[in-house]
């Protein structure tokens, strides 16, 4: 009998229910449906009618390869709409331990009041005065609960940037070394964490594990998604040898690496931003190739990425990161981006919001192309909740590029596009275009298809195709974000026939309620309808489904425009 | 026959043609249609798709009283709408005496290229550089045009805060004595004329009077005109002896005066704000208690404010610009007033959204409330294009509130609230949220029935008939705009059976084409309708037709509460 519990942060007060209405949801379908029934679509993302819900998924904490993801969700301060952001480290599989689906934070004290942190256990929380943690980075952050509260406790926060409120605020979790690398980046969740005075929420019991009805039937199927996640060469050999960086070239093969802001699809130094220039420098300076972000993980996309000092900088360094600082900013230097992506940690923000702010002071000639140097310094500046600049850069792209007037903002509902030019692939494109979620790759990932063959074939550079196949993808990945598995199974799961019916398995086995693959397509379909209803009333219209107007002009090396009317893509919401 | 003069000002380049599908058509009406038919709804307003129109009324230059109304529209920077925004000065009449309609600026050049300006006669322009006056304040911009043009020469222009591409940038145009006191304030107008790289335009001839067809009529209905407009309190005792600032203890004593950002209607300190105490300055300092904006007007409310030294400060100084910096920020020193009018005209940034502006830093504590001094020093930071506290001021308050993460916001699409709390005068509630041109009380000014007993009685604290009330008066607002008469001519026309009938035998007798009453409802709602057609397609539905939720908050005295839900609004938009 899993339970909800909820905390009032402006009384200081808090209570465990069952699921009741919620019963059976995990993870995405928690987090959208609560957002959906409870949040007003209209109200203020930073103010007491936001809710903010933290969910573990659906299979969370059982021993299922890759299972350990959380969702984060609430109205969106950078979109305006829902959103839910997926997060890897150690925190779902405790917050399953605990017996809970989900934390749901409402409500908040005044503006102004001192942080606070959540300590949090089996039977309830307590709540701690954080002020001698106001606006610290999240690395100390960590390090100061976990020395307090011992190596096992399992810690979320944010960081200043968090703190002060910024639209681009992530949440941070720590990873099992305790880092908190793994981020959830979109959306500005951090900001609504903050806008409640939470610095952190820290996990103190180790519990126990969840219960498995069938543990026969879990077993065997368990095995079986081993084989399937292991059988894969991008599970099996792509993302564990190179981490999500071995895109890099992929993607500037296929011209989709936009480059300079989106000016090209090519970067001629796309060698030495590459996953395998990654590898090399990580074996040069003692780091690790290939770590997991949380316990049980049989993919292990992470690495530990060493400084010039040889000491650890930064971890779970994706390639979305590496486009960002790397060619979107004509910048080549890995030790310069990595130190953006440590940066991005420990302030608290989303590094592909962040990398494309970057973008925007170099078009407004508030930094030049390929500064990665003073891109670091003016990052910065967010440490500073007195500094105006710091301010702007952590509200993100949309938000420096009017500091500016500058009108080449690649977002769509408010979120900067990440790193495969829809151009180019066109699947994506339509994705970025239609989710709920603003510009995000990860709702649709059309790349398999349009680039990776994986899944399928469909040509990136045509329009035929791409609304059915990114609508086909946006309900498994809602799904797949319900479940708790890591969006990276459906590597595999696409290219194996009985890929979605272990994942059912495993779901039946550990709750002894028959799900079946269409049971999966529904919860999928569910998912996004609460969404779209949401953002229907929060004021969204098919106005706000289209690329800026920039993405009119050619892109080389094809010299491919983007040629989709919002109108031709709304086939998308008709679930 | 009149014209329009279409500018590119990418390629520096202008044309003149006849007004074609426009024909007919002056300011509002001409405006709103150009916009709607020309400019892609989902464009960016600072990028090469969005065009400026600058245009005269359809009376504007003929002998009748206070119609030297000028209207620029575009799609707006502040709320990504369609924007029309009204101003006095010189410019329009100058515009009808080239034979002019409208100007039509089109396309941009580059980002950041170096601005120029336009030099207007009766046979074409030229483009002049203006590198030497960039980031010059509008005084001294249009001092420098008229000593090197003359002194018959007319300018509009914008300042530091046009240049620099802010939200909440005005086109200042100057008065008939030369001074840039009047703005074309609301919706960032300023900041779109920045965008295309245009500092001033001038008009260097003063061309000939536009044709009378019935000289006799005119005559005889122009007349009548001066009775009804002398014969009525308002415009005849109220607005010449105090100017606009007659409405501060009016307002206060209708416990509807926003005190403190919105959390009280009543100012302690209002005496000392009030018109009253202003004229009383104005005499022991040797100002001047009426003026004209512009040539023609028999109102006469604006005023020269000197300042201690006995020096002129500022004009065009209206209660809402007094409201705003006084009791919403809780100053009462006149000259702290005065001042910060004084900086925003000359920055370029319209008064109503600075003063909301300085009241999000006070809620941020980044200011203290009633500090008028540090507002001042703090909104002097606009005039360095590099200081990023100028960027975050000159964005206006929603984009201030967004760098401190304040969610007390006064603003409807964008665009602040003026001084007269929705709660207390819930006619002017239903104007800020429904009318196409974000919260605007010029839109349809209820306050007249509400509180002023002009046009009749409605109890300003009662939902019963506010939107018929609404409704009709932007109908009949818009089709003023149209006519290039002032506003405030609707006090008496509101109170004079033959009001609206004298308005149109004028504009018969000009053009010799008949205009009828049911003709100005006509164009009232049709001009509406392009606006309203406008925003629904750049994605505005009725979510975005409501108050902020803080007021659902109780207002003293009255304690009354906003409550009307969006759904109860939209009879307004069925025209």
């Amino acid at each position: 009998m899993s339970r909800l519990l909820r905390i009032n942060t402006k009384d200081k007060t808090f209570a465990f229910s069952d699921m009741g209405p919620y019963s059976g949801m995990g993870g995405r379908a928690l987090t959208s449906r609560i957002v959906s029934r409870e949040v007003p679509p209209t109200c203020h993302p930073l103010g007491a009618k936001n809710k903010l819900v933290i969910a573990t998924g659906m299979i969370t904490g059982r021993p299922a390869g890759s299972s350990g993801r959380l969702s984060v969700g609430a109205k969106s301060p950078l979109t305006g709409g829902i959103k839910e952001s997926n997060v890897g480290g150690s925190f779902a599989q405790r917050l399953a331990r605990l017996d809970l689906m989900g934390i749901v934070l409402e409500n908040q004290p005044a503006y102004g009041s001192a942080p606070c942190y959540i300590v949090l256990g089996k039977d309830g929380v307590t709540f701690e005065d954080a002020s001698d943690m106001q606006y610290l980075g999240t690395y100390d952050t960590v390090k100061r609960l976990m020395d307090k509260y011992g190596e096992k406790s399992s810690v979320l926060c944010i960081g200043p940037a968090g703190e002060t409120l910024r639209q681009n605020a992530s949440i941070q979790v720590a990873d099992p070394e305790g880092r908190p690398a793994r981020a959830a980046g979109r959306g500005g969740m951090g900001a609504v964490l903050g806008s409640k005075a939470i610095k952190a929420i820290v996990i103190v019991e180790t519990g126990e594990a969840p219960p498995i009805v069938d543990k026969e039937a879990f077993k065997a199927a368990s095995k079986r998604w081993v084989e399937i996640i292991k059988g894969h060469p991008v599970t099996a050999e792509g993302l564990p040898g190179f981490g999500t960086a071995v895109l890099v070239n992929v993607i500037n093969e296929a011209g989709a690496l936009p480059t300079k802001n989106f000016r090209e699809g090519r970067f001629e130094f796309a060698k030495d931003i590459s996953g395998e220039r990654m590898v090399e420098i990580i074996k040069e300076r003692g780091g690790k190739v290939k770590e997991g972000c949380h316990a049980g993980c049989i993919i292990q996309c992470s690495q530990a990425y060493h400084g010039p000092d040889g000491k650890y900088l930064t971890s779970g360094f994706e390639y979305e990161t590496i486009w960002g600082f790397g060619a979107n900013l004509l910048v080549k230097d890995y030790d310069q981006m990595a130190m953006l992506d440590r940066l991005c940690d420990d302030l608290g923000l989303d590094t592909i919001e962040t990398a494309n702010t970057m973008a925007m002071l170099m078009e407004a000639g508030v930094l030049n192309w390929g500064d990665g140097a003073a891109a670091i310094e003016a990052l910065k500046q967010v440490y500073d909740p007195k500094n105006p600049m710091g301010r702007i850069i952590g509200g993100g792209a949309e938000y420096t590029a009017k500091a500016y007037g500058v009108t080449r903002v690649p977002t769509v509902k408010g979120q900067s596009l990440p790193a495969y030019d829809p151009r180019a692939v066109k699947g994506v494109g339509v994705t970025y275009c239609t989710t709920p979620q603003g510009a995000d790759h990860t709702a649709g990932y059309s790349v398999c298809q349009n680039i990776l063959g994986v899944g399928g074939k469909v040509d990136p550079l045509d329009k035929a195709g791409q609304v059915e196949l990114s609508k086909a993808l946006q309900i498994a990945t809602a799904a797949i974000d319900a479940t708790g598995f890591c969006l990276f199974v459906a590597f595999p799961v696409l290219d194996t026939a009985d890929g979605v019916q272990c994942m059912c398995d495993m779901i039946t086995a550990a709750s002894g309620s028959p799900f079946h693959p269409e049971d999966f397509l529904k919860l999928g379909r569910t998912i996004l309808q609460d969404e779209f209803a949401f953002n229907q009333a929060a004021g969204f219209t098919s106005a706000h489904d289209q690329l800026p107007e920039f993405f009119e002009e050619p892109l080389a090396p094809h010299n491919v425009t983007w040629d989709f009317t919002a109108a031709e893509m709304q086939a998308v919401k008709a679930m």
